[in-house]
């Protein structure tokens, strides 16, 4: 019986060593060096190969490496064949790092001064007390609240959106697409956190950006297919938004004529808010192996139809 | 019976509003329009006017603007004059939001993403868990322990120096001069808040950072006068240190031709990592000037020997 990995060869290394320590009954095999396809009960991947079906005919689950599963085109995948999202705590831990970053860039104006540092210019700007900063989270999910709870005890004034109802302590819910508009009239820093679906492709466009108060900010984590890059552009230099930090985009790596390697109000980083981690990693998979030898439900399985 | 202030004038107003709705019998008066002296039993500034025992004969206490009291040379205030540093919880706000800025800023290699994005670069560098980070705290008085409380949540590897033993939760504390060197070897992120005596001017100098871990980096919020600028970009230079982060300078502000205005791997901020908000401050103050008049100890009241 053997695990098939399919993904990041660096990475790789490690995960090879913790199998071998820790699950020596699951053999590691590593893509494209699959041996008889019959053996291969477990796929860990970033991305499918292609016509899984055929290609590893003993397949029991697919395990993604990521988050968020919606780089797999599930229409080319059997209808039975469960998919499970990582659930890595590094992943939570990177994301909180990275949101506390952006959100502390654009709280004390670093946009600015950064520029100002370029210039020689030594001027400071007045402060906004946090507890007056309006920091909104589109997606209220494990990372979401994991998220929310660090800014909170730094004194943020918190809300979240999320589509199904959520409790979430110190964070004003909305939940609903009728509430969406109040939840962005609210946000002084806008954090998307959402998975990518087609209720979400595109949702950071010109008119969610309208309804943000004036001079509002966005930090987008969540996928660079949810944002419209353009409409972006627009709000930062018309003054609609005052900054932006991305980590995400949907081409990657974007083209070198790409506005967003150039705008100053505009961080861009390399899709590095978060990465699995397999020392983490490990033990979260291995349960759920375990789980589903015993018949268990697994932890992350995704719902196909809503997609996430 | 009043109170002169001399400081920024568009906080003035702000502080002059406090004291005319909540301390009526306190009369706010401004520099330069300063009355008849002999009113003025109490000066709060961010510099004390030269000659002011002469110019403020029934002046009874000192209060200063800011949290460190180094720009006042002692030894022309009278020696019985009680001088008190400003205890405003903004403030700690402020240093804390800029500590932690700092920190993630460096931790998560932002000054390498920043020069990438300039130079249309995508490519993300391994992360290091923050559990693995180790953050040296330089100087754990108030402002270093809430610093330390907020790294603490986000699971950095905590340590804190202080002239004087200190126990903190979550924190290895070393004391007294004996152990710089050990503390220093442990710091991957240094963190300066101590206050600027005799004893800590040029602290931060070659010979400190040396003791530091290879690749080890710097977040300066004490005061300028304890880093030694040439030796700061020498170590960038040659890679003894990997960045740094610095709020305050020597002469602010820096002269065009200054070196810190220009590296890539320094971040350079107008210091603003904290301000005195007249809206927190004035409780703060208000309840020194009842204690001082009803014959009770202030807080925040200044050892002069010590300097702080």
């Amino acid at each position: 019986m053997a695990l098939l990995y399919k993904s990041d060869p660096v990475r790789g290394r490690r995960w090879r060593a913790l199998f071998a320590e820790h699950a020596p009954d699951i053999e590691f095999r590593e893509w494209p060096d699959i041996g008889d396809p019959a053996d291969i009960h477990y796929l860990l991947a970033w991305q499918p190969p292609a016509a899984i079906a055929t290609c590893l005919p003993e397949l029991e689950v697919l395990f993604a490496t990521s988050a968020g599963v919606d780089q797999f085109d599930v229409s080319t995948l059997p209808s039975t064949l469960p998919v499970v999202r990582m659930l890595d705590p590094a992943i939570e831990q990177g994301m909180v790092e990275y949101a506390l970053f952006g959100t502390l860039w654009l709280h004390r104006q670093m946009y600015d001064y950064t520029r100002q540092q370029r210039e020689r210019t030594w001027q400071a700007h007045s402060l906004v007390p946090a507890a007056q900063r309006r920091v909104g989270i589109l997606g209220l999910g494990h990372l979401g609240q994991a998220i929310a709870s660090q800014l909170g005890s730094l004194g943020f004034s918190l809300s979240g959106w999320s589509r199904r109802p959520r409790e979430v302590d110190g964070v004003t819910c909305y939940a609903g697409g009728e509430t969406l508009d109040r939840f962005l009239a609210d946000s002084d820093i806008l954090i998307c956190v959402l998975p990518l679906t087609e209720a979400t492709r595109g949702i950071l466009n010109r008119s969610l950006f309208a309804k943000l108060p004036a001079g509002a900010a966005l930090i987008n984590i969540g996928r660079g297919e949810q944002l419209v890059d353009a409409d972006l552009i627009e709000a930062l230099d018309t003054g609609r938004l005052s900054a932006a930090v991305v980590d995400v985009v949907g081409e990657e790596p974007p083209a070198s004529d790409h506005p967003f390697w150039q705008h100053e109000r505009l961080l861009l980083t390399p899709h590095i808010a978060a990465m699995t981690q397999p020392e983490t990693a490990f033990p979260v998979l291995l349960d759920n192996i375990r789980r589903h030898q015993r018949g268990e439900p697994m932890n992350g399985e995704v719902d196909r139809r809503r997609g996430y």
